[in-house]
């Protein structure tokens, strides 16, 4: 398509090359399972497929597939523009986005599957616990992986999600190898609605209490924490499940909660759309929705760690990092809603985080 | 109106009290000269008039009428909200703002004088050169003051423009008094009109002309590279002047340029507002506008140092922080104009920043 075309004018090295000289039943399991061959090869991810590296990337690159078949299947008369593109220092990924459909503004689902060397000022920013490493030469190979996804619907009465599952690695000079997960599903609505709310939170804590019960009560909270809007005094959704840092029990016992969190993404959300995607709404409604676009614009731009890295990271491809914000927002000065309507019902919650499942 | 109504229901206290208790004609003085009674109050402001602090208010107050009135003569169906505000800290501010009018989208300009103490830390983060002050007990007493501006017009082939003025003062320990100034206009069009640029560029250098002909080639530059979206590649705008933490050669001398260059904002811009403000547009015109209006929060939310200071400052008024933002933007993945459009005309200027007058 268009898109795919304007990639190719941007530089980037459109992976059409891999997939012919792979053999037709590759092919063909490869057309099946994801949205673009991976990043490392489907031949190389099949050698080396103990290897936890390879069974992340294959478990990112099937829930960006699974996640992209639930939104087209929502939204027929749109359709998802793939590029693939490579990172000149090393890896590349893959962006999906769905853009003004019927249904959906904005849906982006992206993958990503990086290597290279970092700095240990650089390696220490990745870690939320600023765990500093020691570098061989002033140099720390690394490799980072992760699906991240940000969709925004036109009807006011469904709600933005947000996942973002990542894996990473460093070696240090002696050889160890460091490696965490990080991650997380929230939900960002424009009108509360508890029903979804609870089948949300409640999906996403069946996810946690298979691997540990502490897991959701700790994992919300963190969530709450983080997607903090400081000078608005207002979270930027209704929250979900967040982490990062991760490195404990076990690196398969991590990767297999990092598991049940991704292919409950799904799940989650998909209901909450397919139960509002033709609700009526009204004018006041949709200039409701535009100015909390503006408010996950202001965290987004702001506050999130994930966005500030990209945008400072040399050779990080700004169109996929940026491809989080809404295709509009709208700021007033001096919005405010008036006492006990609608309005102020989801800015109570944004206010003060409420525990949906016991 | 309702936005003053507001204000109240958000605990800002209106100096209305103050108007009412002046004689009658102070209170014909107030109206005719300012948007709102000064925060300093005009009797201490008279009483300390050859002090640079008052002379400064009062600039800064003049600066503000002569633009709200200019923007309202252009726009007369739409009207001013003009809330004046107390920080509980020390001092206040006078925020007047038109939103959604005919001409203009969004038009604020702002005046805020606050005083009270800073932390050594916080003292050099307001300084460009980062020079560190010696504080009493760790406190340093401080006032700062300024005008600022963004306009926001709807018509897109009408530009957006910025200005901002102001003064510091910070008393040292052993009691001398540091104090600078800062400030710049610049101008963010859509569309590239070359007699624009140079009539906006050339009104500012005359304006600096007078005072040092060293000046505008060096703020010139200075505003070309304080405004860059370094994610982008891309200034956020045609530039114009800015400076910061300038303190030669005198306070009397930087006084000066800067009451020459406040004087310089209207004539720099309305004569545009009003050649342009019924120029026809296309809806793929609008469009270019909103996405270029994208660029502007990007700007303004990931780098401006004004906005990060003010976001961060415990005590600032977020409302007029934000008042920079426009009413509406808009974000589409991989949005490339085509070669030799109207629309790479302005990208290439953006990304190649030009001299406008020799």
């Amino acid at each position: 398509g268009t898109l795919g075309g304007l990639g190719l004018a941007l530089g980037l090295l459109q992976r059409q090359a891999a997939l012919a000289a792979a053999p037709e039943d590759e092919e063909e399991e490869l057309r099946q399972r994801f949205m673009a061959p991976p990043v490392s090869g489907l031949r190389e991810l099949r050698r080396r497929r103990r290897e936890l590296r390879s069974r992340m990337e294959l478990l990112i690159m099937e829930t960006q597939a699974e996640m992209c078949r639930a939104l087209a299947d929502l939204d027929p008369g749109a359709s998802f523009a793939v590029d693939s593109w490579e990172r000149k220092e090393g890896g590349g990924g893959i962006s999906c986005v769905l853009q003004d459909g019927e249904v959906f503004e904005k849906a982006g689902v992206n993958v990503s599957v990086v290597s290279g060397f970092l700095s240990e000022e650089a390696a220490r920013q990745m870690r939320s616990r600023g765990k500093s490493l020691k570098a061989k030469d002033g140099k720390l190979p690394f490799c980072a992986m992760g699906v991240s996804s940000v969709i925004h619907p036109k009807n006011p009465h469904v709600p933005t999600m947000h996942f973002n599952y990542r894996y990473f690695e460093i070696e240090e000079a002696d050889g160890t190898k460091q490696w965490w997960f990080g991650g997380g599903t929230d939900l960002t609505p424009t009108y509360l609605n508890e029903e979804d709310a609870v089948h949300f939170h409640k999906t996403l804590k069946e996810a946690c209490d298979k691997h540990d019960l502490k897991l959701y009560p700790k994992y919300k909270k963190w969530c709450d924490d983080y997607f903090y809007i400081k000078h608005r005094g207002e979270r930027r959704g209704i929250g979900g499940i967040f982490f990062d840092d991760v490195d404990s029990p076990s690196k398969e016992e991590v990767f297999q909660f990092v598991k049940s969190c991704a292919k409950a993404v799904v799940p989650c959300y998909i209901p909450i759309v397919k139960k509002h995607c033709h609700d009526s709404f009204t004018p006041e409604e949709k200039l409701w929705q535009q100015l909390r676009r503006g408010r996950y614009v202001e965290f987004n731009l702001v506050y999130d760690r994930g966005t500030k890295f990209g945008l400072l990271t040399p050779g990080s491809r700004i169109e996929s990092i940026l491809m989080s914000l809404p295709l509009t927002a709208r700021w007033e000065y001096m919005h405010n809603p008036p006492e006990s309507s609608k309005e102020a019902e989801i800015l109570e919650v944004l206010r003060n985080p409420k525990d949906w499942v016991h």
